[in-house]
């Protein structure tokens, strides 16, 4: 879906002087991760093909910008109150990790059906971990009830201006490295991701394309947009379980209607496929929410020659049993 | 095996001001790869572990720094001439990129058993691919013959002070990213790879611990070493095809003689663990020449407290059949 053309935010949440701060912020905490070229994917598709590998932060994920960002920025009394999120996996991990650096420790709500590499990896950063129920908002809910009866900050995944700035750093190094880019392909769960990157990219090169990609499954932005207002999905079960969000936030929403150019969706079986191109392609493991990026390219996306394309690989925390699984399935 | 004192070489064969300028030379052809702290593999040793990511090369090798210097440095007129190289794989692919990237083609013997994803990426750069014997000495002698019948500018894949060179730029840019290492591992197959990085190393940090990783069945440089003369092995049969170099060349030999600490030797068995453990751990794919060295990391090296080792990923290029076995037979 290509979107029409759209009225600029008179008051944009996030703005690139934000992003600029949290750049400097974060520092000691997220990697500046590289812009890896990808002479196999250029030949494949006859486009310029890179890589920002978000899978080369110290938790292989994205997430550790915003929840670095958001947690530096509350005071010291605020932060030693302890932190409470909801998160599939990803942003618990996050949390979890920078909590531990800063000496302090999180709870995280996690679905019945986290993977399990997930839950261990926030357990060994210290974390406290209660599994309840299957969607983001029913742990949500979980997340703020706990948050009344314990005093700890709630950092929520995508719906915050400071979380939305962390995952804008990765939109600055892009044009640092590669100043001429032409389109930014990037995964939406909850929005949180394109929604910073985009504010970056919009505002220091706005010619550039943002794309932003979805399992067919879980195309709450994509229907969102399209209804012209926020749209609640009834159920969201993908592969991709860091993308399975049954709707965006007011602040994500409005940020991507603004800033993204267009969404593309992409089925399980291209996601799947998508993992294994990055393997067998570019020697890199992806989660599936950044095997959709593959996929979008592949399947989906019709570079033009020449064009200058970055895939945001959002990260890498995929389980074992899946990444054989996969495998053997395409090998 | 831990070496005794040694006697400094009067006239070493590569300078650090021949790696500084190596570093100018191949700024345009080979990447500056990032060096990646492994949070799970600190945690698991009790070091500071980080990876020098090799792997991440736009061949995924880090056989195009040498390549590269190499090739930069010859004139125009010798670089029409075309290439010609010997090779298990990865310094033909290496030697193909880079020819195909200033214009012209190169011819690379690969030994019978090759791996065929090796072989297409030579092709897939233009070069020409003639499978030749089993051992590195004959294809290199076979490699002589069409350098005496075409005019072809013979490359070695590690006796040559410009190849070592370029390799030692990954010297460099640990310690730009690290200054304070305390210790480098890196594989050891030629030796060219620990020649330069030793050099680099040996020059900017004379207190940091070089320590060079082979197979116990391709144990060339550390029977050499422990012979005081370069010591020809009959066969050299490892899954680390990259690592099974029957002898170094003199300049190799006097080189780590010369820097470095020790030698460890890793089991087949532990080499195939030691692949798995950097897709467990680091979510990272590495060829079993990699593999070897976070084997001796977790199985052959005792970390201290605190010490900073950086693991040399030489490169990512494994079959998908082997990487998928090694996942179903330890995941």
């Amino acid at each position: 879906m290509r979107f029409k053309s759209r009225s600029p935010m008179s008051n944009p949440p996030v703005t690139l002087g934000a992003i600029q701060e949290a750049r400097v912020r974060i520092l000691n905490i997220a990697y500046r991760t590289p812009l890896y070229f990808s002479p196999r994917l250029s030949a494949l598709t006859g486009a310029h093909v890179y890589l920002k590998l978000e899978s080369y932060q110290p938790i292989h994920v994205f997430k550790i910008r915003g929840a670095a960002n958001k947690i530096l920025k509350l005071s010291t009394n605020d932060r030693s109150r302890g932190f409470v999120a909801a998160s599939s996996g990803n942003h618990g991990i996050a949390v979890s990790y920078v909590a531990k650096r800063l000496g302090t420790t999180a709870t995280v709500v996690v679905p019945t059906t986290a993977v399990e590499e997930k839950v261990k990896g926030m357990e060994e950063y210290g974390a406290k971990v209660e599994r309840y129920g299957r969607f983001h908002d029913e742990r949500l809910n979980r997340a703020l009830e706990i948050q009344k009866t314990t005093g700890a900050v709630f950092i929520h995944p995508f719906e915050d201006p400071d979380i939305i700035a962390g995952q804008g750093t990765i939109g600055l190094e892009i044009i640092e490295d590669l100043p001429d880019v032409n389109t930014v392909i990037v995964p939406i769960g909850g929005g949180g991701l394109i929604s910073g990157i985009s504010t970056a990219i919009k505002s220091l090169k706005p010619a550039a394309k943002m794309i932003g990609v979805e399992p067919e499954r879980a195309s709450s932005m994509y229907q969102s947009i399209r209804n012209g207002q926020i749209t609640r999905l009834t159920d969201t079960t993908s592969i991709a379980d860091g993308l399975a969000t049954r709707e965006p936030g007011p602040l994500t929403f409005e940020t991507a209607k603004r800033n993204v150019d267009s969404i593309l969706l992409v089925s399980e079986t291209q996601i799947e496929r998508g993992v294994f191109t990055a393997i067998k392609e570019c020697h890199t493991i992806v989660e599936p929410s950044a095997g959709a990026v593959f996929a979008a390219l592949t399947d989906a996306y019709r570079p033009k020659a020449g064009e200058k394309i970055v895939l945001v690989v959002s990260g890498g925390n995929i389980s074992l049993k899946i990444l054989g699984a996969i495998l053997s399935k395409y090998g």
